[in-house]
């Protein structure tokens, strides 16, 4: 019996682990047929970015179509979102780049072993993270640092395209500012053929969403706008290049991708020096947190819509899991996909299953179809780049804010500066450290209002803005902060001041009904403040203190070394506090 | 009649300036007496230190008596705190040392130089924090930083006058470790005669302060235990140093102070080159943000003892300026003195005139009374230095808050530690960012607890401790914390969470008194939660939103884009919710 109720916990324990396997007990013919036709509606818009976002990377084509193949089963098996596609992402290739730029030169051998690397430490940080339980700790990136450094990273992405774009040849190696210097210098010498080309792929590209629905309207399916199918632009504008280059012969006269190596890749642990190792770790970091916040809001978001919620510790663990097995691929890290895994979910996937179909394809095209890549421009992929982080940049949201919330925009601002002058680390530290000041700051002034009774009810409200009853002998003043060491100093000036300053006030009452947290610097404050008070005859008292601080300053025995009392509400401390005699003129009674 | 009023404004204004004018038009004959006496006494207490602190800072004696001249001048014109008194400090001669060591070697010419220019930079950092109005910026040093910042350097002091007490020489250039450890080494050629002077002086000034009790009681003054002359037990162990070395002739057997020059100080800018005045200018931070806050803590406490108040801005000013005077007269930076200052307050000083009264002693001491110094053997001085910092030491704090606030102690020895083995500048970033990462680690954990009304009153409370009234159909959840980007997923995990969970939930209530901001993540998260829970038939309202965060939620149309309302109060909420039909049930409503 025992063993049974311990078996049956083992279980569930698993199936928390492993959630595909409680899937695939329940799964049905209709989800089959489902998730198969989302696989490859997915796989179609995989394969010409997988290609594309590996040259963003610095990898040779084939690395991007094996960061689909390994990580995506492995993700299905761990992650706990049924509709979360894992593969290559453009802002992590980005980083990507910039991590290895100063190790290896582009597309070389070593530069390949190190983004293996690089993907095995994302892997291990984002399973350690999950270890020591500090998922958390990626809340620090507010949501104007991620915009800021969203918009700066599209910014980047879109700089490092432009020579591919239009032929011009630009020295990889400065930075972003300086390659694009270097091709506005350059532009004299573009290639007419390229520039032709990627100026088609874009312009088809911005309008293939609406071109396809209309197509398919055409063919008679209803709610064509937000077809899948729309989205397989990419695919579509890869074809055609492959047959213009190659009906045209134009091979010669503008970039191709040239040859892809076949086959599926050969597994192996990336090896390295433990200078290197120590040397990539904070890109690492950087990626390891960057991809797992933008892969939990897309599968939080997909989840939403389904009354649904996905475990934040078990993200870390497949996400962690999945970049190991990148890097056991010869990948580069990886991360949820935004638009794919909302293809996915358009198209009507109904479990993991679906990506599992979806790497299917990806190894269907690595077995048979490498050799159409051989004509494919590679002005037409940088279209495609181009193009997929226009939808990332967010320039709305700091307009937005500037009314209400100027300090948020303030940051988003200094974190894209920062990124775009002085690279990802600095612009994000910049950004969590702007975060943390401005609120910090906001928390050192806090709003200190002096409250009465509403009417005759039992309701406490601003003297300011309510007409409320006030007591000569009593200042009511809510504190609308935690106290701590940022503002324990002002809190005690200002309180102080307003009570001396106010004639015929025998009573403070500190309401602390907004008041959530006092630490020992607070403490240590009211403590003090009491005595100074208590010298000018005047007594402090608390009310409406929360239970849990309560309990904290009960076992600090705060109440018994303050001059006045500990009422459980303001209603009941005002009552008391007026019927009572005045404490000075009854000065043994106020100690 | 215009001309007269804006005379009486620009009177006003140099009067908070200059709070010293004001005092002198009301000075009265009583005023004079009480200040005399307290100046005379301060003298008495303030020249042994003062040669004892220069000897810590690494600076001849007369450097000492310099800093208590022109700077204690300034300050009584400046300040805003009838009592304090500025002057050569333990700490800041500490600072001072560790700051100058590695540029010039101690008692040289140029470290002289340097201690001025230090003096400079400190003086114009603390009128700068003036300027920019940012005084608040001290505020980031919480109670336990300050004070393990303080046993440290406390610790430091001690430790650096080991040497001198026992008469080994110890190399003073490497850390204050390897200088403990030199001293242990060099244990045994330790001097006999500047062991028994030490050791002699040490014991008597540990029990000065109840001999010098017990003497007065035998005169008839009453009040004895803390009359001022208590605390002159430095200047008396001073003079049998004196008379002893003079008497036995033991100038050759221990080391004294030998020829102090006399005089007033010559009035000089220092000078010095732009990569040296940088390269001091993280110290001159750390010593400018200490002395301030020593000062000022010293300032306000003994200014609540007469109901009165100090203003930290004039602090600045006044501050600024004293140590702008100290560079001037090749002195080094000063500080508001925790005893003197004490002993001002005791000995009856009225008005800041006291300090300008022991100021005079100081001038006649340098024109008449540096001979005497011949003779006083620097082991007396070390006794008196290693005596005034053990009243700084306080060991208390943290076993007192071990249970309660148990973040703060580590915090504490955080700091501590650092100052010990790193510095004091690393010691201090230390502690700030601890202090920032525990107060935003338990901001990012918010209490959420449900509520019920209380009986039939207009209270609400949690559910968990008291017996409140619940109903089915309303969700009433109370954060307990601001919402901004450190909390926010976690609020939206938990509230959604908890919504979908219970069966029967048509209304989420999120009670919001004791929310004091919202930031643009947390406004976003609330906005997605909103539109999470409608997809889910769950509506949300918000109620007890404070004032000042509703006019900014109005501001951002927040009332338009969620699904439920904006209530006055809980009571109001509970009553409007449970009177409606459920929002599932006529979904046409609830948009």
């Amino acid at each position: 019996m025992r063993l049974t109720t311990r078996m049956v916990l083992a279980a569930r324990k698993w199936q928390l682990l492993l959630p595909l396997a409680p899937t695939l007990q329940h799964y049905q013919k209709s989800d089959f047929s489902h998730d198969l036709a989302a696989g490859i509606v997915v796989g179609m818009v995989t394969v010409p970015q997988a290609v594309a976002y590996a040259y963003l990377a610095g990898l040779p084509p084939q690395a991007g179509l094996y960061a689909c193949l390994l990580p995506m089963l492995i993700y299905a098996c761990f992650g706990s979102s049924k509709h979360l596609v894992v593969g290559p992402v453009a802002v992590a290739a980005l980083l990507v780049a910039s991590a290895i730029a100063e190790h290896a030169p582009r597309f070389d051998g070593a530069y390949l072993v190190i983004s293996s690397l690089l993907c095995l430490e994302v892997g291990c940080l984002l399973l350690i993270l999950r270890i020591l339980n500090m998922g958390g700790l990626v809340n620090l990136l507010s949501h104007p640092v991620i915009t800021g450094f969203v918009n700066a990273a599209a910014a980047l992405i879109i700089i490092s395209q432009l020579p591919a774009i239009t032929g011009v040849a630009v020295d990889q190696v400065g930075s972003p500012l300086a390659q694009l210097v270097g091709w506005l210098q350059g532009l004299g010498e573009l290639q007419p053929v390229t520039l032709t080309i990627g100026a088609a792929a874009l312009g088809f590209l911005l309008i293939a969403k609406a071109l396809i629905a209309q197509m398919l309207r055409l063919t008679g399916i209803t709610h064509s706008a937000n077809h899948p199918l729309t989205r397989t632009g990419p695919l579509w504008v890869a074809l055609v290049g492959i047959a213009v280059v190659s009906g045209f012969d134009l091979g010669t006269r503008t970039e191709t991708v040239g040859t892809v190596v076949g086959g599926l890749p050969q597994l192996a642990w990336p090896t390295a020096d433990l200078a290197l190792w120590l040397a990539l770790l904070p890109s690492a970091a950087v990626i390891a947190v960057i991809t797992y916040i933008e892969s939990y809001s897309i599968g939080a978001t997909l989840a939403a819509r389904e009354r649904d919620q996905i475990r934040p510790n078990q993200e870390l663990i497949a996400l962690g899991a999945a970049n190991i097995g990148a890097a056991l691929s010869a990948a580069y890290p990886v991360a949820g996909s935004f638009s794919r895994s909302g293809v996915n979910y358009a198209a009507g996937a109904r479990t993991p299953v679906s990506s599992i179909f979806c790497a299917v394809i990806i190894a269907l095209t690595l077995a048979f179809f490498t050799d159409a890549f051989t004509n494919l421009p590679k002005a037409v992929l940088a279209a495609i780049v181009m193009v997929s982080v226009l939808n990332l940049i967010d320039l709305g949201s700091w307009r937005k804010n500037w009314r209400v919330y100027r300090q948020d925009c303030w940051t988003e601002w200094g974190t894209a500066l920062g990124v775009l002058f002085f690279g990802v680390e600095v612009g994000l530290l910049l950004g969590i450290a702007l975060s943390i000041a401005f609120f910090l700051r906001a928390s050192s002034k806090p709003v200190i209002t002096q409250i009465g009774r509403l009417g005759d009810s039992q309701q406490f409200r601003s003297a300011k803005r309510y007409n409320v009853k006030l007591h000569q002998q009593v200042l009511a003043l809510r504190i609308d902060e935690n106290i701590f060491f940022a503002n324990a100093k002002q809190i005690e000036e200002r309180v102080v001041g307003r009570a001396l300053r106010r004639h015929g006030t025998c009573d403070v009452l500190l309401a602390c009904g907004a008041v959530n947290r006092i630490d020992s610097t607070g403490h240590a404050m009211l403590l003090r403040m009491s005595h100074t008070l208590a010298e000018a005859g005047i007594r402090l008292s608390l009310s409406e203190v929360k239970g849990p601080l309560m309990q904290e300053l009960n076992l600090a025995r705060f109440a018994d070394n303050i001059s006045g009392a500990m009422y459980f509400s303001n209603d009941e401390a005002m009552r008391e506090l007026t019927a009572q005699p005045p404490a000075h003129e009854v000065p043994d009674d106020a100690t």
